[in-house]
């Protein structure tokens, strides 16, 4: 797989362990190297740093959601040595959300970093569309 | 000055630009090397990709702006090889605003780049904080 492959299938990762809930496998999703340097923004939500931090606040987050799919659209990637940065509109199906705004489309910027065994989210910052362009 | 200190710089220069609603200036801010790969969601929007796109978005939100002061605070910055992340909270005092929740607080992460001229930026992603945590 080219860089940029695994790029995308390590973020897929991230909203494929939110869609089945599985801690373990959100865990390992994020950097585990710099752990210290893990930022992560639900939509509406102020920034949690750390990854204990971020990985608490998953847990709370799933445990909250009955049900959720996900349809990544307009992802990019730009891979620049040893860092990715991946931008895309998460289109959410959902039955039960945490999200204040409720909102149905929200974006997204992830970070990854390329480690020994793999790319690992380093960033995660997501934020509700609360609006549309005039222009769009 | 160190990376993280030139990476500091360019990025408080955005905010500055926004201040003065200096259109050059924050055409200067903004990465010219690779214009496509421009991407840019303020608070609550979509997300805008493109320099020209992005360029006129902060033309429109300046013009709807009387009066604007940030002060950033948690503001930590990465420097992996010529990529910056940097992630701050944006506190915001200003009189008129084109936010349409009214947010006090957004929270921002910017991607810069390396460039033969400076560090300039790539990714800008502000989003709005909607209510507060918990156990915050």
């Amino acid at each position: 797989m080219s860089d940029v492959e695994q790029v995308e299938a390590a973020n897929t990762a991230m909203y494929e362990a939110f869609e089945s809930a599985d801690v373990d496998r959100m865990a390992r999703v994020w950097d585990d190297v710099d752990p210290g340097g893990l930022v992560c923004v639900h939509p509406g939500w102020p920034m949690l740093r750390g990854r204990d931090h971020v990985l608490r606040s998953w847990s709370a987050v799933m445990a909250g959601t009955d049900y959720i799919q996900f349809f990544l659209t307009d992802v990019q990637v730009s891979v620049v040595g040893d860092t990715a940065i991946v931008t895309c509109t998460e289109n959410v199906l959902t039955e039960v959300t945490e999200n204040p705004v409720g909102a149905s489309a929200v974006v997204a910027t992830n970070v990854l970093v390329r480690r020994a065994d793999g790319w690992r989210v380093r960033v995660h910052h997501g934020s509700p569309v609360l609006g549309r362009l005039v222009d769009e």
